[in-house]
C-alpha cells in the first residue's frame, strides 16, 4: 500500500491519479500552531525531542491536503556530533567555525551521525502517524551547503572564506568535504533505516558557485553521497537553487528526482534534466499574491509539465515566514484538481 | 581615433589587439583614494558634484591598466527628479516609497531626467580627461531594478511588495514601469549627448524573477529602453545577474553587448546569446584568492572565449568593498597578456 502512495509513484515516474504536492518548510513559522510551540521551546529543542519533532512534522498534514510529510529538523544538526557548537538566534550560528587545517582535522566524521538518535526516533514516531496516507521524507544538507555554514559560521552574502579555501587550499577543502559527505551519507542511511520513505539532499546555496567551481570542488562529493543513497532503494531528491548554469551536471550527479527553483521554466528544466523526475517550482513569494495571480502561476507550472509522468509539485524554495496558510492550502488543492486524470 | 579604442571595437565585435577589460564598481570603497574622499563627502555629494564625480571616475584609471572609464553615479539618482527622497546610510533608502496608485500618479516622468544636469556635466569633464585613451561608459539602472527599489524603499530579500504589485495590480505596475522607462531612456540619451561613448543598463536584481515574470512584466519595458538607445548609435551593454533562466529572451530584448554574471560558463553564454558581444564574467570573490587560483580563473574565461571577437572582460558583478587593489590590477594585466594577438 505504501508503495502506491502518489508521491512515491511520482518519484519513480510511475502514473499517478493527480500530481503529488508538498512544500519545502511546510512546517514552520507561518503556521500559528508552530508559533505556539515556539513560545515554550527553542528550534533545537523542537528538532531534538522526538515527540515534539513528530508533532511539528504533523501540523501541516492536518492543515493542508499534501502528499508527503518532511521530517522536522535542521540541516545543521550534523555539525554538533562533528564537534561544532550550534545556536539559533534566530538564524543559525556556529561559535567555533572551521578555518584551519587543525580545525578540519579535529572534526569527527565516520560514526558521528549515529549520535543523532533523537532524529531517527522522530522518524519512527512520524511513520506510525502517516502510515498509508502520506510518504515521509527524510533530509540532510548537501556537502557544499553544510561545509559553507561550517566555514562561514552562519549565513553569508558572498561566501568569501568558503571560496578562498576552495580556491587556495583545495587540499584542505577536499579533506573537509570528505568528512562532511561521510556524515551526510551515514545520517541519511540511518533515516532510511528508521523508516524514511524518500530523502532529499538540500543544496540551498549551491547557486553562489560558478559552474567551474561546482564541477571541480563540489560535484564529486555530492555524487559520492548520491551514489551511496541510491543503494538504499528509496527515491532520492537532489534539490538546489540557482543551478541553472550547470543543471545537466547537477542532474547527472545523482538522485531520482531533481528539485529546481523558480528561476527556470519547468518545461526547460525537464528537457535539461532528461529522464529523471522533477520537483518544483513555484516562486514562494507568489503565495502572498491574490487568488487570481496565484492560480494562474500554479496552472502555468502544471501546463508546462504537460501531463508528463514524474512531476512533484513544490515551491522553488522554502515557505516564507508570514505566508498566508490559506494560500498554501489553495495551492495544494489546485494542483490536485488541475492535474487530476 | 576614439572609434578605434579597444573597448569600443570589442563592443562592435571588431578585431582587437587584446581583450579590453574594465570592472563594475571599479571606482569605490576598495580604493584608498576613494575612502579618503568619502571622509569629507557623502556618496550623493560625490555623485552630484561634477568635479568630484570626475575625480572619483578617474581614480581607477590611474591605478589600473583598464580600457574604459565608467561614470561615477548611482542607479537611484533618477528617483529624486521623479519625486522621491533618497538617502544613503550607507545603503540606499527611499523615505517615501511607491505603494499606491496615487503614489505612482504623483511621479514625474517625461522631462524629469533633465534635472540631473550635474551628471551630464560630469560626463563632459570626464571625456576631456580620458580622450583618446579610455572609452567613457554612461549608465542607468534598468526599469525593473529601479522600480523595485522605488517600491521596496531599499534593498530587499524577496521583493514581496514588488512582486505583489506585478502579480495583483499589473495595471499599476505597467503605469509605473512606463514612467521609469521614459526617465531611464531620456537620462541615458542625455548622457550620450554629453559625451558618453557607450551606455550600460544595470538590471542587478532581475535574477529574482521567474522567466514568466520577466517575459510578461519586465521585458517589454526593458526592450522599449534598449530600442530607443539603439538609435543613439553608441554601443549599449545590457547587464543582468541571474539571467540564466531566460538568457535568450534577455539578449533578444536589445543591446549590442550582453553582460552575464559568473553563474554561467562564458562559452555557454556566447552560444545562447548568439551574434552579440558578451561582457564578463569572473566571480568577484575570486579577487580575494591567491595569485595561482585567480590567474587560473582568468585563463579559464579567456580560454572559453577562444579568441572570438566581441569579448569584454569584466566581473560577474561589482567589486566588493575590501577587494585587494593588487588583485584587480593583476587581473587586468593578465587579461591583456593572455589575449594579446
Amino acid at each position: 500500500m505504501n508503495k502506491n502512495l502518489r508521491f512515491l509513484r511520482a518519484c519513480r515516474s510511475q502514473p499517478v491519479d493527480a500530481t503529488p504536492v508538498w512544500f519545502m518548510r511546510q512546517a514552520g513559522r507561518y503556521m500559528a500552531e508552530y508559533r505556539e510551540l515556539r513560545k515554550t521551546h527553542s528550534i533545537l529543542a523542537l528538532a531534538k525531542t522526538p515527540e515534539l519533532a513528530c508533532e511539528v512534522t504533523l501540523q501541516p498534514l492536518r492543515a493542508l491536503p499534501i502528499d508527503a510529510a518532511i521530517l522536522f529538523a535542521d540541516i545543521l544538526l550534523v555539525v554538533e556530533p562533528m564537534g561544532l557548537q550550534l545556536t539559533f538566534a534566530p538564524g543559525p550560528s556556529i561559535s567555533n567555525p572551521v578555518r584551519t587545517e587543525a580545525d578540519i582535522k579535529r572534526l569527527k566524521a565516520a560514526g558521528a551521525a549515529a549520535e543523532l538518535g533523537c532524529v531517527f526516533e522522530a522518524v519512527r514516531l512520524i511513520r506510525r502517524e502517516t502510515e498509508g496516507r502520506q510518504a515521509l521524507i527524510g533530509f540532510a544538507g548537501a556537502p557544499f551547503t553544510v561545509a559553507s555554514y561550517m566555514i562561514e559560521g552562519g549565513p553569508s552574502d558572498h561566501y568569501k572564506i568558503t571560496k578562498a579555501m576552495m580556491a587556495d587550499r583545495p587540499d584542505l577543502w577536499d579533506v573537509l568535504m570528505r568528512k562532511v559527505r561521510t556524515v551526510t551519507a551515514e545520517y541519511l542511511e540511518a533515516q532510511v533505516a528508521a523508516g524514511a520513505q524518500a530523502v532529499q539532499l538540500f543544496d540551498s546555496w549551491i547557486g553562489a558557485l560558478s559552474p567551474e567551481q561546482y564541477r571541480r570542488h563540489v560535484r564529486p562529493h555530492s555524487k559520492w553521497v548520491l551514489d551511496r543513497l541510491e543503494k538504499t532503494g528509496v527515491p532520492v531528491i537532489s534539490f538546489g537553487t540557482g543551478t541553472n548554469g550547470f543543471l545537466e551536471d547537477f542532474a547527472g550527479a545523482g538522485g531520482s528526482v531533481i528539485g529546481v527553483d523558480w528561476r527556470i521554466d519547468l518545461d526547460t528544466a525537464r528537457r535539461r534534466i532528461g529522464k529523471k523526475a522533477v520537483q518544483g517550482n513555484l516562486d514562494p513569494v507568489l503565495l502572498f499574491s491574490g487568488k487570481k495571480a496565484l492560480k494562474a502561476a500554479v496552472k502555468d507550472i502544471i501546463d508546462r509539465n504537460g501531463g508528463r509522468k514524474g512531476h512533484i509539485f513544490n515551491l522553488g524554495h522554502g515557505i516564507l515566514p508570514t505566508t498566508p496558510v490559506d494560500s498554501v492550502k489553495r495551492t495544494a488543492e489546485w494542483v490536485h484538481e488541475m492535474s487530476a486524470s
